[in-house]
Formats: C-alpha cells, sequence, structure tokens
C-alpha cells in the first residue's frame, strides 16, 4: 500500500516514538519533577514583544493583501528589505532576487535538492549531522556521503572531505553553528573548505554547492563570530530560518539567500521557485513574511541560553564528564562515558534523563543534551547526573 | 547544474511567464481598464472579519505556544475541533486521528503521494484537470493517467474511467466542485464511481485511493449539495483548503482527512505524518492552525461570486458563446469558437481579454475564465467579448 520509502522510515520511525512513549512512561513512574528531558530542540525562549506588535501592524496596516498569494518568491517588499539588511551586515550586493521566501529552513533544503540533484548525485554532510538530511536528500534519489566525526573538537576535517569528493559531488551541507556539537568554524576552517571545493569544481567541471544550514547564526555566544559563508565561496546557497531567532518554530518561515555571484543566478533562482511552488509549497506563509520582514534586527534574548550552556557544561566538567564547550546554538554533546552510546542513554533513564544518542547523528560514543529547556530543569538534574556518573 | 525534472519545466514555465509578461505589456499597450483579467485564481472576496478576530483571540489566549512546535500532524485539539465539526456535517465518526494539518492542499496533495507511490505507480486524473497535478505525481516518479475530457457536461465518464484502470493503478484524483469546469459530480455518478473502485480493488487485490481535492467545497451555487465521498466510498482521502473558503491562499493551512474505514488506517495516519516532516512540511503553520480551528462554520461571501457567475455566464450566452453553467467554484469553461484554442487565447488579447487555454488543463477547444474578479471588470468587459465573437 505504501511507498517503499516511507515502509522504511516507518520502521525506523517505530524507535523514536518507543522513546518518546518511554519519556511519558518514566514521568508517570518516576513523578513529573523527577524526569529531566533535554531531548527536543523545542525553543524554551518566547518570542520578542516585537513579533506580537508586527503581527497587530501588519494586519492593520495591509488589510487587503495580508493573507492573499502573492509571487511563489515571497513579497518582493519584504525580500527587498532582506536582502538590504544583508547587504548591511554582511557587506553583499544582493537583490530582490537573491532572496527566495521559504517554509522555514526544512522548506529550504527540500527545494534546493529537488532543484539541484538526479539520481545517484552525492550531498557530502559532516558527522554529527542532523538525521533529517537523509530524508531531505533521499526524498529526490540523491546519495549522502558521510564525512567522519572529527571529536574531541569537531572542528571541519578538510583532509576528510577532500578524500569524500567524487564526479558525482553535487553538494556539500554545512550547518554552522552545529546541531549537535554546538561547534562554529572558524574564518580559517572556511578559507580552507572553499579553496578546496574551488578545486574541485574545477577537476570534475561542473558546481558544486555549498549549502548552509543557518537556523541558529544567532545563537552564538561569547562574541564569537560566525563567519557567512557567500563571502568565501560563490556558489553557497544559504538556509535561513527564524524558529530559532525568534521562536517561531511552528510558524514554518524562512528564507534561501543565493550568492551575488552564484553559477547561473537567475535560471537557478527560476528553478528554485519552480520548486518551491510544485512541492506544494507554493509560498511561504503570507502573513508571518510580512511580519518578519517588520523584526529583521530582531533576536530573541540569548541570554537565556547562554546562562543554560554555562549551568549544564560547568556543572557536567565539574562531576567529570567529558564535552565540549558549546559556542552555539542549544545543544552539548556529551562523550558517553561507555563506548555504546546507546547503553548510556539506557541507563540515564533510571535516573530519569533523556538525552539522544550521538548514533542518531552519526557519531558514536556521544549523546546530545537539548538545553533549550528551563534553567530549572538544569539545576535540579544535576544531583541525578552525578548519580549516574 | 539543475535536476533533469527541473531543467523540463524550467522550458515550459517560460510559456506561462511570457503570458504574464504579455497581460503586463498589453495594460502599457491599452491602459489599465482596457485590460480584462480572467487568468488567476486568486481570491477577490475579503476574509471574513471572523479570522481577524480570531488571530487577535489567539494571541491574547494562548500566548505562551502560539508559535511553537507541536505534533507533526497539528494541534490535537485543533484536530478534535475538525473532526467534531465534520462528525456533525457529514454524519461521521471521525477522531483527531483522521485529521492531519496540511500547508495548504498542494502541500496534503504532495504528502499523499510521497505516501503511496512507487515509480511508476499510475494515478488517475479527469481532464479537464488542474495543471499542477502533473508535478504533484511526477515528484514521487508516479505516472500520470489521463482520462479524456467529456463534454458538454463534463460529468463523470465512468466508461472511460474503467478503461483508464490497470494492476497499477494507486489512485484516482477527483477534484469536486471542478477547475475548471466549475462542475459538480452528482450522487449518482459518485456512486457508480465507488462501485467502478470497489471492483477493481477486488480484481487487484490492493487498495486504490480516491484522492478527493476539495477546496472549493464551499463554493457551490443554487443549493446544489456536494457529495461527501468518504459516504460512499471508504478508502478516500479528502484533501481541504481554507484558500478559497476563508480567502486565505497565502497563509497555506489546510487539512487530509482519513476515511473513517479506510484500509490499514494507523499504519497510513503514522506513514502520512512522517510524509509531511521529511518533505520539509514539518507542520502546517501554528497560528493559522489555532486561527481556523476557531472558524470552522465560516465561509466567505460566496454570494459574491455567485453574482460574478451570473453576470458573466448569462452576459457570454446572450452574445452567442456556448458553456456549461458552473455549479461551484470560480471558473467558467467556455467553448473556443476556433477549434485551436490558443488562436482563441491570441484573438482575445487584441480586445484586452485575457484567459487560460483549455490546452492547459489537457481539454483543447476550450478556454478557463476566472470570474473571481471585480463585477465591475466583468460589467466593462462584455461590450469587448462582443466584438471578439
Amino acid at each position: 500500500m505504501l511507498s517503499n520509502k516511507i515502509k522504511n522510515m516507518l520502521n525506523k520511525q517505530s524507535a523514536i516514538r518507543m522513546m518518546f512513549s518511554e519519556g511519558i512512561r518514566l514521568k508517570k513512574e518516576l513523578g513529573e519533577d523527577k524526569v529531566f528531558d533535554f531531548t527536543l530542540g523545542n525553543p524554551s525562549v518566547h518570542p520578542p514583544i516585537e513579533v506580537e506588535k508586527a503581527i497587530l501592524n501588519v494586519l492593520k496596516e495591509n488589510p487587503t493583501y495580508v493573507h492573499g498569494y502573492m509571487n511563489n518568491a515571497g513579497y518582493p517588499k519584504v525580500r527587498q528589505n532582506i536582502a538590504a539588511y544583508l547587504n548591511k551586515k554582511f557587506d553583499c550586493e544582493y537583490t530582490e532576487n537573491n532572496i527566495i521566501m521559504t517554509v522555514g529552513a526544512a522548506g529550504g533544503l527540500n527545494v534546493i535538492f529537488n532543484t539541484l540533484l538526479n539520481p545517484d548525485d552525492e550531498v557530502i554532510v559532516l558527522a554529527p549531522y542532523f538525521m533529517e538530511y537523509n530524508a531531505y536528500v533521499s526524498n529526490y534519489n540523491g546519495k549522502l556521503v558521510v564525512v567522519p566525526p572529527n571529536p574531541p573538537s569537531f572542528s571541519l576535517n578538510v583532509d576528510a572531505i577532500k578524500q569524500a569528493i567524487t564526479k558525482n559531488t553535487k553538494a556539500l551541507i554545512i550547518n554552522n553553528p552545529n546541531n549537535p556539537t554546538g561547534a562554529i568554524y572558524s574564518e580559517e576552517e572556511i578559507k580552507e573548505l572553499a579553496s578546496l571545493l574551488s578545486l574541485a569544481q574545477k577537476e570534475y567541471n561542473h558546481p558544486i554547492f555549498l549549502v548552509s544550514d543557518e537556523p541558529y547564526r544567532e545563537l552564538a555566544y561569547d562574541n564569537v563570530s560566525v563567519p557567512y559563508l557567500p563571502k568565501y565561496y560563490n556558489n553557497t546557497l544559504v538556509v535561513y530560518s527564524y524558529s530559532k531567532t525568534l521562536s517561531l518554530p511552528g510558524e514554518r518561515i524562512g528564507y534561501i539567500t543565493l550568492g551575488a555571484n552564484c553559477v547561473n543566478k537567475e535560471k537557478l533562482f527560476d528553478a528554485l521557485v519552480i520548486s518551491n511552488r510544485i512541492l506544494g509549497f507554493v509560498n511561504a506563509p503570507s502573513l508571518m513574511q510580512l511580519v518578519i520582514g517588520e523584526c529583521l534586527d530582531i533576536t530573541v534574548d540569548t541570554n537565556i541560553y547562554k546562562k543554560n550552556r554555562d549551568l549544564l557544561y560547568s556543572s557536567l566538567i565539574d562531576i567529570g564528564y567529558e564535552a565540549m564547550l558549546p559556542k552555539g546554538a542549544f545543544y552539548l554533546f556529551l562523550k558517553s562515558p561507555f563506548e555504546d552510546d546507546n547503553k548510556f542513554v539506557e541507563m540515564a533513564k533510571k535516573y530519569g534523563i533523556l538525552f539522544v544518542s550521538g548514533n542518531a547523528f552519526g557519531c558514536r560514543g556521544y549523546v546530545r543534551l537539548s538545553y533549550c529547556t528551563s534553567y530549572e530543569t538544569i539545576e535540579k538534574s544535576i544531583p541525578s547526573f552525578k548519580m549516574l556518573f
């Protein structure tokens, strides 16, 4: 009855669903306040007040076209505003024709891979990586090529990336700041990567796209700067989302940026817009387009996440755990005391602690803790982490 | 650089784009008020005032979760409300597990075909049909099988459908009320279709799904009733959208209904929810889910469309044109005075009249006029239609 692809996913899904049920079971068994859930990436910080103000303002100012169709690429005025904002921030030369509004970053990535991939084209990802990339590439019959993890710093391993490139390489996904490690790649690493990709493009005589998945861009701590990739590599497609920046994950609003000097830019723009339409997105939600157009320089209070990070990281290190200090996003990638991280996940449950195995991100021997939870949850969990150690 | 599928679409796209440019050129040449554009399906009637009230109410009542993630199937409460609404309206037995919130009907159709289709599975459509169905099926490597048009009534030709069914038939799309004809299939026609499909399921020993695309359900005139397909055929998936019912096309909000007695219902539900996630929709826009949850029994003022229909239809018939009276939707399917409908489209442009060739819907010899325009546009266009005749 079902497509074979979905049938396979349905079997895998059951494992995740079982873990979810396990959480519910645990809460019943141990009590709600004795379960510490670090599994979810759902922002705990409220959207800035400016978002609600913008909604009210948009409804008041533009009653005639708030909810209507527009160009499949999005409202020209919103795209112009985003282009101007990026030009100022990153010293670029964008126009509205570099911006395509999308149904979140997940929508943007699907639009890109539908546009680029022929069967068996290869897309390189760097482990550990967001597991949904598997589906986003296999949806279009592409082949995911995984570069092994580079612990304990999880910095870019350019030699390993070089080995992964073949004549079939169509794109490489980078997630900066990274989910699940919280790593932020430095300018030097990015320059090395850019020069590797440029050489590979020449060698194989076709474009290789750098797809930069940036939902966590504004979540960078301690004044670490996140390099803006289109400055270093022309064929960069940035996928942006307001899910974390403005805590609007349910609204599905984001955009794709085409590098100002991207190859065959006009054709690629048209193709991306067609993909957006035929995949059934049609256009990004209209009210939210207008709303984010009024909130471009607003972000959530990232200090809340920083405080969570500092408490969780320092407490776990004090206990004796090993981890890299996350520079961005809201995840901490903890070394499992055992080689088998699934065993660690199982043991943690006995202490009411829930987190995700590194295996689910293509990196054994680690687990991912989401600290987009309340400060109190972290505080209360520490004794349990001590017992678990 | 691009995927072959998109490359092909890019070539076709240029023709539509040229027509769009032609419209702009015409307005410059003849003057804005001498061009009568009947090409677009963008609702001309404003959303009911209840929509804005609901937005304000949702923001006020649910500040903590308005914009967050929820279950990929949508808010349970909203799905429960929709189920209760449908149970009351159509005497069904739905629960929240029959409803999956989607990014509009286009999103819903993509989710369904990603879930069901293996390469070369066949999906039957009845010409004339909404041209995007081509892409929605070929996105998942399915094969579209087109049943020839049945003019002048455009009623269901069950014999022709019977001939189109093979062992590879996975689904049949029905669009009721129909775009572009405005036809509404009667209970008798639907019963005949249901019995044909039931026999075919037995013969080939696998489910055949009836996919009912219903964005125009509430746009039915003269008290004609639109049969509710799940009452007649168990394996029905209804794809609903608020784009026309509430004039919210830009917001991308709709849902899929699984028939209460659909085969393998639980598994299919899970599979549809996974598809919704991995295709990058993730979930239907969250604020709008809550808003439509408060507007279930509200529709736009359909009288406005009815008045438009009556004026356009009677004026064109008076002139001597041939057409079927549309019973629903907001399209009129006019017989072209020439066999070649493209020639008619070209001639009409000279009189400032823009409409779409029937060829674009798989039906030569006709053209589609959208009357979701202003009453004044229709009034002013009549002399030009006279000259064109």
